[in-house]
């Protein structure tokens, strides 16, 4: 912590540290080797298939295709203005949306559901185990749970229960809605935002969807803002907070990413999904002196775990894993002929890792009755047998070590250093560090709050979602927050965001030197990267926390603050309950991919600048990643003259 | 009951009577004349927008289109056979198909959960009181909920808790799942079918469907196949259970069908959608004596609510209100010019009723959250308002009466008498009724059974589902139906399917004029007509608790009974969610409209024999409802052999 200049300082010019960083051409260059290498095997990637698909339906593309029942499929076209029973552009678009973004609400709650489950089998022998007590205690007294004098476990099977609940519960509404402000909580009452039982919002919006039901577009945007915040204060917020109880609570560590953390003489097991509870176990299970003892045998040093997607974001911030890349480096990693096994979970797994892995000698190891992937080795994961379960996979892996065949080992050099794990706890721990404990309150966002104010940060971005190809993958992510940190605006970044940070060196502390002179002060000041690392997905429940809790330090609305979201590639469902549960905290969301309502022109308004009647807040969509930035910079501006600060 | 000759038979020859029927030809002629009148005032019809939509975009009526996340869509060709993420067609087309079962069963269930919230709120002196308390002391025992010197609301209350945590319970599977027989109790616990509670089914469902899920054919068709149950154990059941509950356990009684029961010189007030509580709560109303004696003072002779849709069946059988028709008649009342308002609720309502309502007087009323419809009066409808809700409804019909314009009046004739409400309980009724008390067991099936054994009926299907314009509307339900009563096999039908038999007449008693010797003398005997009314869409569930109870009764699988499901001009995801409880329950089913899987060889395989291995039961799949009907016959056929009968 603090200001004392490090040896690259000291010793290196700012253009020779400038060098150091990883430029988009050189990921790209690294792809296009792999890509070459495919060839020669005759696998295919996204890139190929990307080609094939182009160009893509444009009624899709816009949102004018409906196919909710066997009538159809109908398409809005000048010449038909309506699908068979009536269904116009407006409705067709939205019902899309709204299912999208319950598709995505659903996911992230069946994942948080099976993490509660976890929760509640917990014991001191079994092996999932209670890592973060204080935050359980917290949480127990947050919901009245007794906790005086009774067994931290029976603590945790009551938490457990009660998170259960918030699935299914008949009556009420989200628990954890009451961790926003006053302001937003009442505003969600009046507009009938706020969320009952998440899986309740989910079936009420695919009955919404149905045939027959709901032709307002405006109904089915206020429904997409409801189940958004089932997923953001609901199955993201307990999907996160049950797993810092179980894994702890990440804090700030060290560590690299980009396909350079693949090892040429170990076993290279890349975990890839995004549950933790899988994750976490293969991590531990690889740390065995046996199974290492018998990589070693194999003829290798050691069994080199890396991380991809959201993962990748799970164990680097909780174990200092290092993160081999992001969605659509998943290929990739295979590419390298380097992978004795990817093993995986849940979630943005491609179905291609089946067939590409047949290539190579990669074992393909699925996990999950959520996810069975033909080409795959299924071998279901479950609690109970979740360490010998872990066991096996690492030993299969270990084994496969003497069939890579090294004629087809390419790995790309490239890696970066990276500083993960800024959860909200790890940020005020940081600004705690920088107050004066005798005249200033602590446990606050004062330090930051006043950074703001005084301009020394002009005001923060939170960077998120996945890679695209319908745009520059990994361009418009690390373009933008190079931008942004040149203009003192700080990030903080989630999903494959983070990773694409990481590959190309944004969450080194080393960054600092292509910030602003504001931001640089206070990355050296706090001992910070310009980019924070707060985690998976999910964890975008973290950013709400910490908006929530920041307008709440400041006195102001989150409407308010010079702090807004953005998505340069998003592609998956999940991203659009993400979008919608900001967008209902308050947060103007930009986004760089358009979400396929274009057709409607209702929708379109409805989704820029109908929910801004509501929310406060709304999309600002740019698929230029160079115009995009540009309207952060004066979105944040705008925010700031507001405040007349 | 019995079989003495009615006035029809003592003077009427068979000829005379056959031509009573309304043929398609007639209901066709009428349409078509109702369309006339709709172009004169330019008005739209889905005749002239199914035009318009064909031809169908192929890509999607072979499933093999994917819009799951936002780097498609993308479309499986012959050039490009897997999407950007490597799904497949089977991938795809499964995923979308799941995706329609997953619909279709939150649509029944979210419409079962609000029932289940309006028992709890029932009340002595409230708008919902309880109406079969024996049923509802039935369902307490078997739910082990106390009923020994209860007040019979607080009973209602406690089950309508444990009816509502069916839908969110974080442990078990489906109450319901009981009722079937032992061996499929056994086979849905083995094949990992025993759905756990509903709206997590559902969420699963979207998880697994989601980008970078599941992608193994097979896995999504067994989802389908457990989120069906979810819906015909769990959604359905618990709506029509709780249904009688409240509004009484339907019973036999005459009412009529078609266009025709719209009066010229009455205030004609048309309840649509799916919902007894909106629509019991209308009717009732209509009774009051104020607003009749308003609807005098306007210069109408009364107040005529007329259904249409499942809530024609639902308020046929409880209460004898005449039925105007299916689900394609919508347009047709309103293109009538006499309707003074169109109430609805939710599911199957036309968004085209808004402009369409526009070209008439007619008034054309939302009542629902979910199903709210541009250009409609939205008048939100609640158990604690609700006869108030509905007295406005009712009020506004009646004002309105003044205004319709007798130049753009044309009512149909054609109308038939229907014998309409036959639901398990009734049937039992009309069987006790022929067995002799002093030998022979009562309140059982074994007389139905016993004429199934001796051949005097060759078996029973079940005729189910929409219509469609993909083929004749109404042909097929009317055509299969009238041969296989000639075959003497006996039909219990739901909807849109039972509305196409009350339009020709096949819900009348004379249709066993058209029976075959055998079926006849069942009828005549028992005193039913061959076709028998079961209710609504979510009975079909009260089909599966027969089909399960003759199975137990004759002592054989359900897989055995020469029983099928037939649905031929299926529409909405709910059917396909109905269609995979049927055969998860081990009946075969007939569809006479293709699953859009068509671009998948795995999805088609999977749903016409892949099931058969799992459940004893697929679909046969044919377009051509001749051809249809003969394989039916001979599916029966086949299962007599297999019995030995």
């Amino acid at each position: 912590m603090g200001s004392a200049p490090t040896m690259v300082e000291q010793h290196t010019s700012r253009e020779d540290i400038l060098k150091r960083f990883t430029t988009i051409e050189q990921l790209e260059a690294d792809t296009e080797k792999l890509h070459e290498m495919a060839c020669a095997v005759c696998a295919e990637t996204w890139a190929d298939r990307g080609k094939k698909q182009t160009p893509h339906c444009k009624f899709g593309e816009d949102g004018v295709c409906c196919r909710v029942c066997s009538m159809g499929p109908c398409r809005i076209t000048p010449k038909a203005s309506r699908g068979i029973c009536g269904a116009d552009e407006h409705t067709i678009a939205g019902r899309h949306y709204l299912r999208m973004a319950t598709a995505g609400a659903a996911s992230h709650s069946d994942h948080a559901r099976e993490i509660a489950h976890v929760l509640r089998e917990s014991s001191p022998e079994g092996n999932f185990k209670i890592r973060d007590e204080a935050k359980l205690i917290r949480l127990a007294k947050e919901w009245n749970v007794e906790t005086e004098g009774r067994d931290i476990y029976d603590v945790a099977h009551e938490v457990a229960d009660l998170g259960l609940m918030e699935f299914g519960k008949p009556f009420g509404t989200q628990r954890f809605l009451k961790r926003a402000t006053k302001e937003r909580q009442e505003l969600w009452e009046k507009e009938d935002l706020a969320p009952r039982a998440i899986d309740r919002e989910v079936s009420t919006s695919l009955h919404m969807t149905h045939m027959g039901n709901t032709a307002e577009a405006e109904a089915l945007v206020r429904q997409s803002l409801k189940v958004g915040l089932a997923d953001g204060y609901g199955g993201s917020m307990i999907s996160t907070l049950f797993s810092d109880i179980l894994f702890g609570t990440p804090t700030a560590r060290s560590t690299e990413g980009n396909l350079g953390v693949l090892e040429h003489d170990m076993v290279n097991l890349i975990v890839h999904g995004h549950d933790p509870v899988f994750s976490e176990m293969v991590v531990l299970a690889s740390e065995e002196k046996d199974l290492q003892d018998l990589a070693k045998k194999k003829g290798a040093k050691g069994i080199n775990v890396v991380g991809l997607c959201c993962t990748a974001n799970e164990v680097a911030m909780r174990h200092g894993v290092r993160m081999a890349g992001n969605f659509l480096q998943q290929e990739n990693v295979i590419l390298t002929g380097a992978v004795e096994m990817i093993c995986v979970d849940v979630q943005c797994i491609f179905p291609a890792l089946g067939p590409l892995t047949d290539c190579y000698h990669t074992k393909f190891v699925t996990s999950s009755p959520v996810a069975k992937i033909p080409r795959s080795i299924y071998m279901p994961f479950g609690p109970d047998t979740a360490r010998e379960n872990a066991r096996e996979i690492v030993r299969m892996a270990v084994d496969n070590f003497e069939n890579r065949d090294l004629g087809k080992v390419f790995i790309p050099e490239h890696k970066q250093p990276a500083s993960v794990g800024y959860p909200t706890e790890q940020i005020i721990y940081e600004l705690d560090g920088v107050t004066n404990s005798h005249v200033e309150e602590r446990g606050s966002y004062r330090p930051a709050i006043d950074s703001i104010k005084s301009g020394v940060l002009r005001g923060a971005v939170a960077i998120v979602g996945c890679n695209n190809p319908r745009v520059r993958p990994d361009f418009s992510h690390i373009e933008i927050m190079k931008e942004l940190i040149a203009n003192d605006i700080l990030i903080v970044a989630t999903g494959c965001a983070a990773q694409a940070a990481a590959k190309s060196g944004l969450l080194g502390k080393d960054a600092k030197f292509i910030c602003g002179a504001g931001l640089r002060r206070v990355c050296e000041l706090v001992g910070i990267p310009p980019v924070l690392h707060m985690g998976a997905c999910v964890d975008i429940s973290r950013m709400m926390l910490l908006v929530n809790e920041i307008a709440g330090d400041w006195g102001v609305d989150v409407t308010q603050l010079p702090i807004v979201g953005c998505a340069p590639e998003w592609m998956s469902e999940k991203a659009v309950a993400i979008a919608n549960y900001v967008v209902a905290t308050g947060i103007d969301t930009y986004l760089g991919i358009e979400p396929q309502v274009k057709g409607s022109a209702q929708m379109m308004e409805l989704i820029t600048e109908g929910t801004r009647k509501i929310t406060g807040a709304g999309y600002i969509i740019n698929t230029d990643p160079r115009e995009l930035v540009k309207s952060i910079i004066d979105g944040i501006e705008r925010k700031r003259a507001a405040l007349g600060i």
